[in-house]
């Protein structure tokens, strides 16, 4: 008794607990001594049977990078593992993936990877990950299929585990048990899971939508969702992405009506679609609309050919023979006998549909005769790409299209009130948003019969400790961003973007010069090298008084028998930095370096 | 005749003539020999009397930098002087102006400029060119105000002639007469101009909306406009900014029966809220709400306080005696009594809102006693960073409104057409907005009575020959962008950028070595210093490596006795980057530095 009024008093208020926290967001791990994320994270509590760790890796404060993990005794199961595109100042990465230092340091305990779906964002890092936790992964088998893709790249395939799960079939990893629920998304085979342990359910939705009448299979299995909720739920965690937006999302199949009527209207024209690359249904749809219009269909960029050969191999979509061609037949059929399905819808350079706008395309020039569908909705941040492709499709002479060709995977607010209502959760810990969804969405809980005090809004890291008695944020375990560039996996960190930063802002000044060891008298030098400051060429004074400025510097320096060549180095950045400031209000970085001669 | 039919036979039909010019896009002028661009840009024609050259310099394929040249016989005049946001990859620029070479090449014809309203896309440039263009300037009061602002700034408002022109005001500028017309738009003493010459009537409508109750003044003339038309107008130059959308713009007003509600509903709690620095109506409208809910306001943010001063100064807003307070007085007043108006809805990073949200603004911090409104929609390619402002404020408690708090200042569809049905124009020349903005624009004027083949879509650079018997692109002068970074003006350029792009992606390594002149030997070195590569403390292993590397290739160099130290540079370069592809897939920016000592 005593114990649960403890628990009560403390109940995740996410507000007051995590004020705390806020100076922890974004933290990337590397290039920090270890030992300022070590805390108590080697298991330190006595197991409390009444209840269940939950542990954020990553997924919150974010779109992207989702991976978390349970934990109920001896037990550890882990939720998704994904990466994340790198943000604006990460300049140089390529991606972004969790730091799992503490699934290292808890290896014997960790049972498996449970995998909801096979987006980027939930199966991103796995290759990376399981080269340090080679645990078995859990998931269905489209997902599967992809995950071994990835596997396959990295040449990781024969040493990892696998079990594809069907929905409502449940693995059993250690303490847990999970059971696969059907739901709807913008990628076939999603699943939500149950996950059961002695100290209650926990629902985790996944990304889902719900969709009555989905393309591929059947609609999300609302009536599970029920039971579980008649039973009774300990928590529920739930995608966030579109809680700002009121409503319902439409159907998939929308979009096959609206692509059979551009076909239609189209009829003289090559059709060019452009998608997400892993959405099947999308594609399933488009070579449904070129079936009934006669068009053959080719397939263009590697990612969309992986995810649809796979698709086919595994039977999650149908498409008649002879339909597909190869992108090399292309010159052998007139333009309206063609559907070119296509990624680059978020405008990557580096992808198909970019490369078409650029005419730099080994085998798609764009013509006045092309009508160019972009099937998809920017991603925040792409906005500027996208329009930048759009124009140059439209001064080739394209028609391009983007009004209602996309509809969103992810639940809007009166789909997530329906799952409150179907699981009734004693508590509600939204997932997979950044904070400002993840507060919306704990209002909306409360407007659903949540109580306030039950609302749990986690920053990635945090331990929050779960039984029916209540809930509480119990420690803090190392979490972050792992950056990847290259093959360099967490070489690049904070002081290396710092420097990257003001390197890109303002160039770099190099001050070289050769000193004798012993007599300090100056052998050669100071020389001036730049990169990215100026124009060299129309800068020549600009660069020779520099010199004067770096020469006078290193002079008075040798006249007054300063022998520290450190100091010296220092003189100098600060001489040049501040003649600089003073003459054009720029501070490129400034490196002094002295060579030293015998 | 002939005449006329070998015009019309050459008549501008927007495609044909401009798929030539696509690569011309974009050009960034500066570093590059004047040479490229030098046409025949001095008056290299004789009078055609019937024609008016209309030469835009900016503006076309791009928001932003509007600036155009109208030319006829031995006079020239300027409409607007705009500067434009750098674009993502112009690393560390701060603003983008118009290159006007072919201004000043042409300077004794040049009559002065005239400004349509003070929105710093088209009087950014104006302190900046006006050095080198010295002719006078005509504006609103308003407009004049705020350039006069900018004046004070670069310390040139004496050397500067002005005008303030009414609306309904003619001027005179060489064989043009320029008539000021009353628009509506999201800053006051916007004008529209009707451009008179003997070879005809322009009508130029600068940014507008239609605003039938507009907070300040009157609507636009919109019977003007159709007496424009009936005597006949040779051309319409009209906004495209909001081409895309369909319907017509709500009304200014409509924001301020917003501003109630949200004063109404919250009435225990400070208030902030964000908005564009200029919109002169937007505050009025905060402080009425503020005086009816009996609040004091504080206004944030130095450009909004520069602008609102002048506007007050001038009599544009309406501000009753004790209103308004200084930000010090704060403190003295209960958070239900305030009304705090700022800068920053476009997440800035240096603005007072993102100060505020970052917890780092000397005078204000924020709570759960806040309600911030975002009255405001984020420019493309702003989105994250208002996204990123907005999950920080949510964390701190605050609660966030952003639904309906907006209008835009730019017709939609139905107004554009409602301006072409009243002008009746022969010629349609879409401005202001990318390529697939004034193709779409040219597409609907075509649906309101413009003949196809008199859609003249335009590129920046290019000389309009227009009069009733036609109209061609007859020359194409110098055009393009010039950057500025720091109090540099153009020295900043292609090369520049590009190396700030590599040093941004890849950092640098400088290896450094000193050689004796004569005998070749290695006096010192190779060192090898880098910036943005790697975190050096955790690479050493790897630096080593590279140093090995290198000196194995030096080495090798001067066993086979090559003393040409460009080419030991070389061969040090390629080895290097060798090397590090292989281990790490990168490719940073390598440069070799060889000291010559004797």
């Amino acid at each position: 008794m005593n114990n649960e009024n403890m628990n009560k008093n403390n109940a995740v208020n996410g507000d007051a607990i995590n004020k705390e926290r806020t100076k922890h967001r974004g933290i990337r791990v590397n290039q920090r001594p270890n030992s300022v994320y070590k805390r108590k994270s080697k298991k330190t509590n006595e197991v409390n049977q009444e209840k269940i760790k939950i542990i954020p890796l990553g997924g919150l404060e974010q779109i992207g990078m989702n991976i978390t993990a349970f934990e109920y005794g001896d037990s550890i199961m882990v939720v998704d593992c994904g990466m994340a595109f790198p943000e604006d100042d990460m300049l140089g990465i390529d991606m972004v993936i969790p730091d799992v230092t503490y699934l290292e340091e808890n290896l014997d305990r960790v049972k498996g990877f449970v995998i909801t779906h096979g987006h980027e964002d939930h199966i991103g890092a796995l290759p990376y990950v399981l080269q340090k936790i080679n645990v078995p992964v859990y998931a269905t088998k489209l997902t599967m299929g992809i995950i071994e893709g990835k596997l396959e790249e990295h040449n990781i395939t024969k040493s990892v585990k696998r079990k594809v799960v069907k929905y409502g079939q449940t693995v059993t990893l250690g303490d847990f048990k999970v059971e696969f629920i059907r739901t709807n998304h913008s990628i076939v085979d999603a699943a939500a899971l149950a996950i059961y342990s002695p100290a209650g359910v926990i629902v985790h939705t996944g990304d889902f939508k719900i969709d009555y009448t989905p393309v591929f299979g059947d609609a999300i299995d609302l009536a599970r969702f029920g039971e579980l909720g008649k039973k009774g739920v300990l928590a529920l965690m739930c995608d966030s992405t579109n809680v700002l937006r009121p409503g319902f999302t439409m159907s998939e199949k929308t979009v096959g009506v609206r692509f059979d009527h551009i076909f239609a209207e189209n009829i003289e024209k090559r059709i060019i679609v452009a998608t997400f690359a892993s959405n099947v249904d999308r594609v399933q749809q488009i070579i449904n609309s070129a079936c009934k219009y006669n068009r053959k269909a080719v397939i263009e960029g590697r990612s969309m050919i992986n995810v649809i050969n796979k698709a086919q191999e595994l039977g999650y979509i149908n498409i008649p023979d002879g339909t597909l061609i190869d992108i090399d037949q292309l010159k052998n059929y007139p333009d309206n006998q063609i559907v070119l399905i296509t990624t680059g819808s978020q405008g990557e350079s580096m992808a198909a549909l970019s490369r078409m706008a650029a005419d730099v395309h080994k085998k798609v020039s764009i013509s006045d005769n092309d009508t160019i569908v972009f099937s998809s909705t920017p991603i925040p941040g792409n906005e500027k790409a996208v329009s930048n492709v759009i124009n140059e499709l439209t001064r080739k002479g394209a028609e391009v299209i983007f009004q209602d060709t996309h509809v969103s995977g992810h639940a809007c607010q009166e789909e997530i009130k329906l799952i409150y209502t179907l699981v009734k959760p004693q508590f509600a810990i939204p997932v997979h948003g950044e904070y400002r969804h993840l507060k919306a969405h704990g209002q909306l809980a409360t407007e659903v019969g949540v109580k306030p005090e039950n609302v749990c809004i986690m920053y990635s890291g945090d331990v929050l400790e779960i039984g029916e008695t209540g809930a509480k944020v119990v420690d803090k375990v190392q979490a972050g961003e792992v950056l990847v560039d290259g093959l360099g996996v967490g070489d690049v960190g904070n002081i290396v973007l710092r420097d990257r930063q003001n390197l890109a802002e303002n160039g770099i000044i190099i001050v070289v010069m050769t000193l004798e060891k012993y007599t300090s008298q100056l052998l050669s030098g100071p020389d001036i090298v730049t990169r990215g400051f100026v124009y060299v060429r129309e800068s020549e004074n600009l660069i020779e008084e520099a010199r004067e400025v770096v020469f006078d510097t290193v002079r008075e320096c040798l006249e007054k028998k300063v022998s520290d060549w450190g100091k010296i180095k220092m003189v100098v950045k600060d001489s040049l930095s501040d003649f600089l400031w003073k003459k054009m209000k720029r501070r490129p970085m400034i490196l002094p370096i002295i060579m030293e001669v015998e």
